[in-house]
């Protein structure tokens, strides 16, 4: 089927078209949001008691995903995704979003579309309301880059910053099912799990809204450059060290058989980037507050993988010995 | 001079570098802003009384700028001013930016430094935080992905919906400066009053307080796209028409200087994108309220260019006759 291109349709042309699609899924608009897409920017009236928290994030083709295998409803999903895990790391509730576009011709209007469904299915379960953007040619690679805003109440607010020795660490979910997903598509499978959580991960909302709400984490992080470099900047934030307990890494049977069946570091997969779960740490003395938010979690799993520590060594405790925790992703080396 | 290249340097050195720029222009962060740049999200407190007004615009190379004659520092310059236009087109007082950096790896990291200084330094002018942001790598062109937050009283709100027939049509400043200087660096030339018009352009942010606090205007909208954009846009949000008159377009001496000596038509560069000027309506009842604001904002031209009309055509009255008024820019064409 010919799509229609960027270059026929027009920037005024698509801007309608995208406009429109967003309309359409916002059947209404929170009564907050004054001033939506359209004008020369957005107006929402803040929540009463509470502070903005705002991220921002781009997704680039070629960096961040391969549009080989990756669906431009995954595209659209993962770019508004990795924001919400942000606010999500604060303690913050999502209300709005802004979607800057850089287009470049080798994507049809139909694919701009399957980007944008993708993006506003997430919006709608976690009741975001996209309030604008923006939509821009380019001679390069497809860029998305998303701003989320969320609210939340002062002595809710979750940061890096407030880990102490002693405090025991922990992590929402499972890990590695992002990079075992990402290198069963590139070996060309097209479904399961592990696809799923690199395609579509999770942001944690609701974890990080109990865990600011119930005070039971010292510290937070999303995990979205990997577990090495989220205990690392914990760590520094907090001016602590932090030792990780290798063995009680969360891995998703998933996982376990995928590297049991194709070999490699099961640990390698954990400490990857793209595992959108939570890092916080919590005092002993909290940990009553944290079995609430467990037991108000349900289904999502909880596990502690090590301890704060006063030296300021960031270490991997294995079977074999203790070491340097291995460094997280890095986009420029 | 040899720069350190990017994948030298590294994200996460980058990153720092970033930040310790950020944090040392910024002397002392406002009381407001909670969590400044270095955590997953930012959190900033909201003016009391005010609704937050949201925007984003991306800056492209190759396509909104040209590296060859455009200074890294303006590149830096113009991502936030674009965006401040458009707060300002709202009416609203900037508080706050995120700047999302997209970098190929054939600029330097001190290339990084002067876009930097020259954002910071258009920042520190309007008391703008930077309070977060985002690095990334790209096989593709450079993008400076810029979010800006303001603030506005609900009642002072300007928006492109409110012209009605009769009305008259305002424009501030002078046209033509940005088209005027683009081909004159084009041409080589490296300085002069059209040249800074096109690289740092002034964000009319006190015109559009005033505008909005003297509740003047009926409607409101910036040139970023061209005069023949934004008067369509304003046409279409509020269903009316608009006659604009061609020989009361502001254009400066130096525009008029430049057209003289080398020919082609002024009014090409009265239209042309990148003059960031308010174009706004005033109920003919409100002038009154118009000459408050003119005389509060002492030096800066308003000159009336038009009549909003019942007829919903956009039309361009000359000495020669009336006809259909020009498209404006198009990115996709």
């Amino acid at each position: 089927m010919t799509q229609l291109s960027l270059s026929s349709l027009g920037e005024r042309a698509l801007i309608q078209r995208i406009a429109a699609k967003i309309a359409a899924q916002l059947t209404s608009q929170p009564p907050w949001v004054l001033i939506g897409p359209g004008d020369d920017a957005a107006v929402i009236e803040p929540e009463r008691g509470t502070h903005d928290v705002l991220t921002t994030d781009a997704v680039v083709e070629g960096v961040h995903f391969d549009r080989a295998f990756v669906p431009w409803d995954a595209v659209g999903y993962r770019a508004l995704a990795v924001n919400l895990s942000d606010l999500a790391a604060m303690g913050a509730r999502p209300r709005a979003a802004l979607v800057s576009l850089v287009l470049p011709d080798t994507i049809g209007a139909d694919d701009v579309d399957r980007l944008l469904d993708g993006l506003l299915a997430l919006a709608a379960e976690h009741r975001v309301a996209v309030v604008g953007g923006n939509v821009t040619r380019s001679p390069g690679p497809l860029v998305v880059d998303v701003t989320a805003i969320g609210s939340v109440r002062p002595r809710r607010i979750l940061t890096r910053a407030g880990a102490r020795p002693g405090d025991e660490i922990w992590v929402t979910g499972t890990l590695g099912g992002a990079a075992v997903g990402l290198q069963i598509l590139r070996g060309g499978g097209r479904e399961g799990a592990e696809i799923e959580r690199y395609l579509r991960p999770i942001p944690r909302i609701r974890a990080g809204l109990l865990l600011g709400r119930n005070r039971a984490a010292s510290s937070t992080m999303d995990l979205s450059d990997g577990l090495g470099d989220a205990v690392r900047q914990i760590a520094e934030a907090s001016a602590v060290g932090m030792t990780i307990d290798a063995a009680s890494l969360p891995l998703s049977d998933g996982v376990r058989e995928w590297h049991a069946s194709r070999g490699g570091d099961p640990l390698a997969s954990a400490m990857a980037a793209d595992d959108y779960e939570l890092l916080f740490t919590v005092r002993p003395s909290q940990r009553g507050r944290l079995r609430g938010v467990t037991r108000q979690l349900g289904q999502l799993a909880m596990t502690k993988i090590g301890v704060v520590t006063k030296g300021r060594d960031v270490l991997l405790a294995e079977a074999a010995g203790t070491r340097d925790l291995p460094q997280g992703f890095d986009h420029f080396q």
